[in-house]
């Protein structure tokens, strides 16, 4: 049994609102902070998980990511996987 | 004036528990996803920023960090810098 790391990234759609973010980025502003164009926020989930291939991994984290992690209707996701 | 992009990661202290991680492990293992070790729940924010240059843009950054978008009793962060 391997050990793999995996940091999935998610990402609103780029046509969904992100108020926090636009919270965020004039706030920013009022910290003294110009030339912010733009401004997202996403979250990052890290996993670590036992698997006997990189193959079966892969699968495990396409089902967590479609049924858990994301809400697919208004958020992306991506990932990458490290054998450790 | 250069166009950077920055990905701010923010974690927690490895000290600090994650209740709402330990929640989605539980609920991937009722899921039928077995041999997760640990999941841990991060912020991703993505800024894109002008600035003369790279210096700069990190000087902002460590400020925006520091002062506005992790609380660094508890979170660490950590970030990447592309000029565009």
């Amino acid at each position: 049994m391997d050990k793999f790391e995996v940091k999935v990234f998610i990402r609103l759609r780029p046509s969904v609102l992100d108020p926090a973010g636009e919270a965020i980025k004039s706030a920013s502003s009022k910290l003294g902070v110009q030339g912010i164009t733009s401004l997202r926020i996403g979250k990052m989930i890290e996993v670590k998980i036992e698997g006997n291939k990189e193959e079966d991994v892969k699968e495990k984290i396409d089902l967590l990511c479609d049924r858990l992690f994301a809400n697919t209707v208004i958020e992306d996701y991506e990932y990458s996987i490290k054998k450790l």
